[in-house]
């Protein structure tokens, strides 16, 4: 069975064709600027990658484009060789706890929830009526950035604000990256061969958020109504005191929106270094002495740090595995080593060997990197949101 | 050496009169909506309370009743007898890091202050003024509730925001209840005979803070800008999202300053329960079976954990005291022990007995309420913010 995942945002669309049960990538690809001047778009085919400069009015512009590179090399024969599409929905508010098969209910109700992701949802929808277009006899199936956390308790997802504010405005916590935790979930069941696991799951890239995963599910994370909260991150803040808000408002005269923007796009590493979003920067800066890249890089671990402390006394000091994961979780090795250092007083101990060993620009990827005595066993796993797309879809559809 | 220990609001005025160094309280009081009708004030002699009505128009009249008091009470047979008077003032932004001899320069740099501290500055200003005029020759003393915080690291106060919020708009971490959690510190360096102590300080009250606390110095606390943060608190929301504001605002209309008296004064316990500030109808209704008020209850437990987590890992492990003070922390032992259980991970066990046997309204107010075997000895120990006050104005005049 051929599998595409789609991500549609507003300007792009990657996408991805997956063979199941084998769980082989075919080819994948990203166009940008889609409606823009200057579009772009790449593919990917067993390692080698095509570029293509072409101006696309909108996404089914891009679809086309997509159909005729899958059939002229040959990835496909005919469109009847697409099984189903499985498309990124980044909210699916409190209605989806699992994947579900698109039809017009649920693209009105994915509609209904944009108040609460206005820059994702939208483009979402766009992209599932695109392809419902192109492929009028795929099943398409909705896989939620949110779904995952819908097991949080209401302890856990509900704020300390007045009770309406949840009731009348859906206003909790729901949790990002739900997709990478689960697929993080799904790798270590498989490993430690145990249903019930108790995970700490680090996704920690430009975006980061922690989950705290008991028996299989999860049971709070660090993103909350939005994703801007709980880790540093890039470009994002985190964890702030909302009342800086009103007071830097009064001082700047700068309105909520432009506020915002600046705690989403200007702040986090970017805004404590003043230079450098990218963590590698901020490592070669540091590496050059530069002090604000040090004090920006030791406040991400610190906050990291606090999040695993939080959720190892939250599961009872019963944790089967701390795993990390996507682009920091998985290349940044002196990174994983600040954190881990800090967490002795737990009983967790890295193996310096080991985790220096894993990255992924070295030939192992993936695997364990604490001592044998370690009280948690620590691990990297290669994140990958399209596969679980793609599993997902190939569960509701086969 | 009799200190007078003051704290003026808007429209209030307590005092403390102690006699040091043998640390005796001879007389206390508090004087209600000076300025408003009704006005109203007690004084507390040997364990007897005189209530009196009384408008008042200004804190300069509240004073003069306040000093016929001593003077009628006998407890001073002359104003000569007042060696000094403390000031709690709020906020001593990034200036203050001790108490210090109130001049001229002092006030203005407090004035200067009140944008951090709006409601509460100039309140202590005014008292400042009222007393130096009624006491001109009694040295006064600032002692300030962010003092004892300033000697966090920056990467502990500073928010990861851009960079220039904090050299621009000091927007960073203060952290309030400090005198207390000085007090806390300095009663714990005495118990344990141990100048370098690390604690974790539990100033749980209507209002909350924690305090970490390395080497007999704050290292960290809960609250932050300002002291809706951390901890949910009676009628404060403590650590939320902060894009649920321009979300609210959008949905509701509500202007930013209405939201923000939301936050703080209808949100916390009471927001959640949608009826109960104060914990102890919390528990009331709790074992009432209201749900609401339960869920209030375990959010509020579950809040405190997670921090002293933090904390612990922060410290390493090498805690040499967990501390629980204030209204909760010294009185509610259903509400410490649930606290305790969720922190057996940590090997901290704490002993039903002790812990059933401390409370302000039963014979013994202080002490252990751990067992010999926890990793981190627990404590029940009375905050004395007044008496911190005191001593503070002592060491500057004497």
């Amino acid at each position: 069975m051929k599998i595409l995942t789609v991500n549609a945002g507003s300007s792009s669309l990657k996408f991805n064709l997956i063979s199941l049960p084998e769980e082989k990538e075919l080819i994948s690809g990203n166009f940008e600027k889609i409606g823009l001047a200057g579009g772009i778009y790449s593919i990917k085919i067993n390692g080698s990658k095509i570029k293509k400069e072409v101006d696309m009015k909108d996404h089914k512009v891009a679809i086309e484009l997509l159909i005729k590179e899958l059939l002229e090399n040959k990835i496909i024969n005919s469109l009847d060789e697409i099984d189903g599409v499985g498309h990124r929905i980044v909210h699916g508010g409190n209605k989806y706890a699992k994947s579900v098969l698109i039809d017009e209910d649920v693209i009105k109700t994915v509609e209904e929830l944009s108040s609460l992701a206005p820059l994702h949802n939208p483009a979402n929808v766009m992209g599932i009526r695109a392809f419902m277009e192109a492929l009028p006899n795929v099943p398409m199936v909705g896989v939620f950035d949110t779904a995952f956390h819908q097991t949080m308790g209401e302890q856990e997802y509900l704020y300390a604000v007045p009770y309406d504010w949840y009731e009348n405005y859906q206003i909790r916590k729901y949790g990002f990256h739900g997709t990478s935790h689960k697929y993080i979930t799904k790798v270590m069941q498989e490993k430690l061969n145990k249903d019930n696991v108790n995970l700490i799951s680090c996704h920690i890239g430009s975006g980061g958020s922690i989950c705290c995963i008991k028996d299989g599910k999860s049971i709070d994370t660090t993103m909350g109504f939005t994703p801007n909260a709980g880790l540093i991150m890039g470009t994002r803040s985190g964890d702030i005191d909302y009342s800086i808000i009103p007071y830097y408002m009064q001082k700047t005269g700068k309105t909520l929106e432009e506020i915002d923007t600046i705690l989403n796009k200007k702040s986090g590493l970017f805004g404590i270094s003043g230079e450098f979003s990218d963590h590698r920067d901020i490592e070669n800066a540091m590496n050059e002495g530069n002090q604000k890249a040090k004090l920006a890089n030791d406040m991400y671990v610190n906050r990291i740090v606090d999040y695993i402390a939080k959720y190892y006394v939250k599961l009872n000091g019963e944790v089967d595995a701390l795993v990390f994961t996507a682009g920091l979780g998985e290349n940044a090795r002196e990174f994983r080593e600040a954190i881990l250092t800090k967490l002795e007083c737990l009983g967790i101990f890295v193996d310096h060997n080991l985790n220096a060993s894993i990255a992924g620009y070295l030939d192992l990827h993936e695997g364990l990197i604490s001592m044998e005595e370690s009280s948690v066993p620590v691990y990297v796993i290669p994140t990958n949101e399209e596969l679980m797309i793609a599993l997902d879809t190939y569960e509701l559809i086969k």
